[in-house]
């Protein structure tokens, strides 16, 4: 592992995303691995990155991991499908010495599981789609995979204004994935959609009323916590102690906000209080 | 006015936004000062503003500002209501030797002029609505004026989405606005409503559907370019040059995006390769 000092079981998981749709993710780590100790950065002073480009996006992911790192930390989760289509690769050459993982690798190898006609939607912000990184990590699983792509950059805000239901969700729902859904008549029927960001699955209901029963809604958090927990295990990196895991919050901007915004997309309460203001924005990253 | 060095009349006068939002104030300038050179600083690298911190907001803006002052400069106008409500004063201290103007006390200085009943509206981003700019600004003008403010940030996404007209736009429009309709039913109607957002104009027609033709819609561009015009007439600094006024503009992030998304908003063609990408958020802010 070229680990030069033992590692420190006890030290936190970081996890990171943009904002509040990491979540989603946290939820997952926290049924798959409740001993561990988890701290959640939301870059809230930058958010969104999915209309923002490659190069910010990787900028800010480095500047939200160095502060992590500076933590106790063993592991890192970039908790953001932006982040990780963008900034996986060039954070995993970053810190070589901790496990680095993304949400896209996750999400892809679920939708591979979950369909039957190998013909899978993906619905994402602007940023990912455009990236194709959810294309191609399909397609590196399921070469014959046939791959339909839309951006939804819209779903973000009404995830985060806590509009996840009712008709006029449905309608907005089915406006944006119009064009989803008449490749789909045109080419044959899609049988599973990935909810390619963190902040879809609060509005998994409305779009599951959209594309219908048949197709399976997969979403990265669930997975993306086996694949943290199975390579905390190949590494034996779990935490000894059998204690629930300590949670803890920063966030670059407004705690306030990111406190009730949160309880949108998280199943514990979090107290603004105990939610901790960060800069990051001076810390150098290694691209300008 | 204690300048130093004569004044360069030719010099442009800097435009600063969060993102695409300023346009519509870009517009107004474009027509009331028609031979004044303009430079154009979106902050897309970090947009939006509006639900983001007081802190956040000034420290940006002072970037922002700072990055038009390195240029040939002779006024600012800050044509953003939330870093209008929250760093023009800021912003007037550090540049004590140009003319900065905001959006907010024009917009209100309209709606006074509007008004009928002296019973106001104002719809604006979850920052400026919080921080009561327009409320105070109103009430500085008129004290005896009953004010309802709203926050609205879904209005930036669907603006920037290009979802400007149609039913279902009215619908969402009509969502967000039923606690203001709700409280104008209970104290009275409404017969004027503040735009307090630049990125709103691209909805009022659905908005205008959803209050009603007796409210009367108002927004900061127009009497904002007046105020400038006003300025720079008072102060001797408009341009003795009667060519047409250049064009530039200046991004922290995305050209190509910032250039499609722009024909939302501006009346004449950008074009993306004339946009220039610019580094602000190394600069040093006094506000940390």
């Amino acid at each position: 592992m070229g680990r030069s000092s033992p590692v420190d079981l006890e030290a936190a998981i970081g996890v990171f995303d943009s904002g509040v749709g990491g979540l989603t993710v946290l939820n997952a780590l926290r049924k798959a691995l409740p001993n561990e100790n988890l701290v959640y950065l939301g870059d809230t002073a930058r958010v969104p990155y999915g209309t923002k480009s490659a190069v910010s996006v990787m900028r800010y992911a480095e500047q939200a991991v160095k502060a992590l790192h500076a933590r106790r930390i063993k592991a890192i989760v970039i908790a953001c499908n932006t982040a990780s289509a963008m900034a996986l690769e060039h954070l995993q050459n970053c810190y070589p010495e901790l496990p680095v993982l993304g949400v896209i690798e996750p999400g892809a190898l679920a939708a591979c599981k979950a369909t039957r006609r190998k013909h899978i939607g993906v619905i994402a912000t602007e940023s990912t789609t455009n990236n194709q990184a959810y294309q191609k990590a399909i397609l590196g699983i399921m070469p014959e995979a046939r791959i339909q792509a839309q951006a939804c950059s819209l779903f973000v805000a009404l995830a985060e204004e806590g509009w996840h239901h009712g008709e006029l969700v449905e309608q907005i729902v089915a406006k944006c994935l119009k064009p989803l859904m008449r490749g789909s008549e045109s080419e044959g029927a899609l049988d599973t959609l990935v909810l390619g960001c963190t902040h879809f699955p609060a509005l998994s209901g409305a779009i599951a009323k959209v594309v219908g029963s048949q197709v399976i809604l997969v979403d990265s958090a669930a997975t993306t916590a086996s694949a943290v927990k199975a390579r905390l295990v190949s590494e034996k990196l779990l935490n000894p102690q059998q204690a629930p895991g300590q949670l803890s919050f920063l966030v670059t901007d407004g705690p306030e906000r990111f406190a009730r915004v949160a309880n949108n997309f998280f199943n514990e309460q979090i107290d603004a209080a105990g939610v901790e203001l960060v800069d990051i924005q001076h810390h150098t990253a290694t691209l300008k």
